[in-house]
């Protein structure tokens, strides 16, 4: 079935593969600021030198939610370059265009819309990086097919069930049905499929005539019990599945002997960490489909930065130097300079005859220190490389045995290390560990906080990734809602021990459960639904009555009139849940509300000392109650 | 030259007029969060109604200089669905359009692009909203031109130095010649007019046969001495000047009788203050040009929201009410509600017959209070009208005799008022009082700092209308380079008190002169330069040897190995002014140098508790060195 020959007529489909292009990371960076606009440039390039049918991308074209100028300007000036033009298109579409584009303002192909001239159209799910949010539930790829540049496919609108319908793609006598999922939480993905709420929709004349693509951009390695999607849950009529999100090029189709379909995972086109399977040789694909046959021709990609990595155990060198030596520092920095060296020669050698080659190359060394040796600081040291090396701060990376992982848990976390590092990175590195961190420090005291901090650290991580400014503010008052209701409930009595106990029960309760990982998404789904709606979070709230009593509260201490306020509720979408909690923290409720209130705030004072350094803001409503 | 005839023929250019449309204002606020969209919809449609030749916009088509996605997904949306369609375009541009469009990467009209059907181009200058900025000198609008749906033109290179050369259009026997400047710092352009350096070049062959417009984007009432820009300055040879910036409508042209060309300034098409001049009916302009005739027939917006404002002056109400009674509030209150009812009574009646027109007008009543009267707190107030005006929270507007400008100087400044209110909104409001409120309460060492009060609210205001997360820091660097620059000229030997007397002496020079008003421009220019080289401010700055110093500098107590730091400096283009400043501190600069930075950030560091409530953060840089 892989045998296919890559002779092109009018029965074949040319398709280009691609993914994770990652559009803006590191943009301002002076050296390699300008790589993810090159290489996709260059992939565009490939898509037209090969004239392909179209263009098939698999998620995190940008690397950012909230794409820069620059990023976005970029990306309609490589599109509109490439993507334009008198070729004609030879295949047809003969599915429900308005289901496959349901989710767009011009709800049909771009290709066929007569004001737009376009030679080579792109289909593209969206990434974790790059899906939608906010109230507008838009996402960077939305303003691609509406300036009518990208056929965004694949989104889901409901959380528990989906219904995947295909595009359904006609070349002469080749039939391809192409399905897409963008990206979704794996977690909750995971359980649609163990629930059986996942349903491919096939096509009723002659199944068996169509060749299956499916585009997923998930976990496929294992990241905790069900935090990715194993192959097996994919139906089985599949032929190709096209994975994204996972940046190791493994682009050669692998057979999956249980299903019988090939997967294969083209990779990111840029190196965003500096990691061994990023270390791989970057490719996109040339996909060559006709009748059920396909072929996929590897293209190595010519503008990717060289990325060298190796690893040394200091210990397997006790003939250069034991830790004992009085100068081993000068003779193990010697060493790491060597070997620096060696690998800057190797990436010369490979970058000759490589024009398209940034010259600078990413170098990083892995230095276990294990045994009694000690990390050097490492100014010197890169300053040796600054101007040959793309990357001279972080050359070297020291470990210990025990997996670097469990180092960082161990070392306390040094904040001026994180102020001089520019703060996106550092969170999307560290704040899971940051929030931990400042878990395990806190007192007894904050541990009766509402949120544990795999919930605290997903808010964090999508306020700070996605720009979600209401994120946090959204689950805490989810929490705090929940927790007045369970209380409730329980027929909890007012004094402040008993509800001290019950909210201890309550969080011990659902800490680390999948059920609080929900809750994160939930209290995100919240936050946009309200700003939709833009007022109350319950609709049976009575306005007129309530307002008084809430605005009050947050107002002590302000002076009269304080114009503009009205359009800050509104605009922050804040006076509605105000005004819930307060009703719901009416009667027996009351007492539980301010005193959870109490605690959020504790917790809250103190998050924000972890908070401050990465320069996030705790939200107002919460202060207000200080 | 007024009486054109308004009969259509293909001599005559009919073009649609409209500015400030401000895409975007309030769009979060629950009541009026549609109104720019739908009324630039209903812009948009008069134009297609009446087949105009093309629409001019007069910049400020967006309200944020970074529009949220929901702003420019809308604007693709409806500029997609009215700019592209089948019918022709009857007029030429028969100028050098790679000189016109010179700054767009498609350096021709849209309407030429054989890949895009367009059926009514748009051409616009940028307002002062939505200018460039940034490392990438982009603006929004050039996202627009980049996916082929404006024109963006006007848009001026040098600082020092504009020469205008016109788009210049012919449609049967008319010929047109379209001038245009985007939006820049109205003393700047001030400035270059009076130094005879704004040029605008006219046609060679018959001079005499074109008829000349203008766009301008600037302050057209006089605020202060040369923060605005007298019509005697544009050249006496145009015909007819479009001024935007100016939200109230005075659309009807008026005649300047010493120039002798006519001044049209159609208005915002979103109240975007409560103040009289946007209580204006909202229009905008069918433009008709034959030969050398013009008309302009005014087009009513039917879409805009009411804008109703009344002044009432309690002492004139003396049978009513007095000072002294003891029940005046409530009378006072009374009287006040009595008034909004006849408002809401007026707007009703004015509203009937119009469907189109939001149901919830925005109604402001201005209360002069003085004569022994007090303001009231408006909570209760507001309640009453919560369902029936669009802005309930700040209906009532409290005045003295001596204008509000100076209570709003007088008044201790509220934060607590502040944090309730959206920031953006109050910061553009309030930056710059906050910032003098800062001053005046200041100890005397803050005064020592490098910046006056003027300079740092002009760079906080760019911090913050902008986005441009490096303005202050850019404006710090730059001064404290001066500084030290201007120390080491004077050879001041290196003691504390000289250097406070000399530092001193230097910020008193030049308070609030122009010269420092150029400064926070010239800092920002930089700021956009150095990011766009991503290093050294100097060309001659030394890296491997200057590094270091500053590098250990940032450095005491942070751990081995800061991974990221690098990119960390080269994302945020510090280590180069960091070096540069290195530099210039070296010798008998340095004790100046730590000395200046010393100031710095005691400024800094109570200029947080300005910044703190308005949810700024200081930068980095400076607090390494506190």
């Amino acid at each position: 079935r892989c045998s296919a020959g890559s002779s092109d007529d009018e029965d074949t489909f040319k398709i280009l593969i691609a993914t994770d292009i990652h559009l803006g990371y590191l943009e301002k960076d002076a050296v390699r600021g300008n790589d993810t606009f090159v290489t996709f440039d260059e992939i565009m390039k490939h898509a037209k030198e090969n004239e392909v049918d179209f263009i098939l991308l698999g998620g995190d074209l940008f690397h950012d939610n909230k794409p820069s100028r620059k990023a976005m300007h970029s990306c309609l000036e490589i599109m509109r370059k490439y993507c334009m033009g008198d070729k004609p298109i030879l295949f047809d579409i003969i599915s429900d265009q308005a289901v496959n584009f349901g989710s767009s303002r011009f709800p049909w192909v771009n290709y066929q819309d007569e004001n737009l001239n376009i030679s080579t159209p792109i289909f593209s799910v969206h990434g974790n990086h790059d899906d939608p949010t906010g109230a507008d539930g838009l996402c960077a790829l939305d303003l691609l097919s509406c300036a009518g540049l990208v056929n965004h496919f694949g989104r889901s609108r409901s959380v528990e069930k989906l219904e995947i319908s295909p595009i359904l793609l006609q070349k002469g006598s080749t039939k391809i049905a192409l399905y897409g999922i963008g990206s979704i939480p794996d977690e909750r993905l995971y359980r649609m499929f163990v629930n059986k709420q996942v349903t491919m929709l096939r096509p009723r004349e002659d199944e068996e005539s169509w060749f299956n693509m499916f585009v997923i951009h998930q976990n496929r390695s294992k990241h905790g019990a069900t935090n990715y999607i194993p192959e097996q849950f994919l139906d089985d009529f599949l032929d190709l599945v096209i994975w994204g999100h996972e940046h190791e090029c493994k682009i050669t189709p692998a057979r999956n002997e249980q299903q019988l379909f090939y997967v294969t995972q083209p990779g990111s086109s840029v190196v965003t960490s500096l990691s061994p399977g990023e270390a791989v040789k970057k490719h996109i694909g040339l996909l060559r489909v006709k009748g059920r046959k396909m072929n996929l021709q590897k293209i190595p990609l010519q503008t990717v930065r060289q990325f060298l990595i190796e690893d040394v155990t200091l210990a397997n060198h006790t003939d250069l130097f034991s830790p004992e030596q009085p100068n081993v520092m000068q003779k193990v920095q010697a060493f790491c300079q060597q070997k620096v060296e060696e690998m800057l020669e190797e990436a010369e050698r490979d970058r000759l005859g490589n024009p398209l080659m940034p010259e600078k190359p990413l170098i990083r060394l892995r230095v276990d220190y294990s045994g009694g040796f000690e990390p050097f600081t490492t100014m010197r040291f890169s300053q040796k490389f600054v101007d040959r090396v793309a990357n001279p701060k972080d050359i070297l990376h020291f470990t210990r045995h025990r997996e670097s992982k469990d180092n960082v848990k161990e070392e306390a976390i040094d904040f001026d290390m994180l102020l001089s590092r520019p703060s996106s990175e550092v969170l999307q590195l560290r704040v899971e560990d940051l929030v931990k961190e400042y878990f395990q420090t806190a007192e007894k005291n904050m541990q009766l906080s509402l949120l544990t901090e795999q919930g605290m650290g997903k808010a964090v991580q999508e306020y700070v990734d996605k720009e979600e400014r209401d994120a946090i503010e959204e689950l805490i008052n989810y929490q705090l809602e929940k927790t007045q209701r369970y209380l409730q409930e329980r027929r909890v009595e007012a004094s402040e021990e008993k509800i001290d106990e019950e909210i201890r029960r309550f969080r011990e309760s659902k800490k680390n459960t999948a059920e609080e990982d929900e809750e994160v998404q939930e209290a995100i789904s919240r936050a946009k639904a309200h700003r939709g709606r833009g007022d109350s979070v319950r609709d049976d709230a009575d306005l007129s009555d309530e307002l008084p009593d809430i605005t009050m509260e947050s107002d002590e201490d302000s002076a009269p009139a304080p114009s503009g306020r009205g359009r800050g509720r509104g605009a922050r979408g804040r006076g509605g849940r105000g005004q819930s909690t307060t009703a719901r923290g009416r009667a027996r409720g009351t007492q539980a509300h301010t005193q959870s209130r109490k605690y959020l705030c504790k917790y809250w004072i103190s998050l924000e000392i972890v908070l401050e350094p990465m320069q996030l803001k705790p939200f107002r409503c919460l202060n207000h109650h200080q």
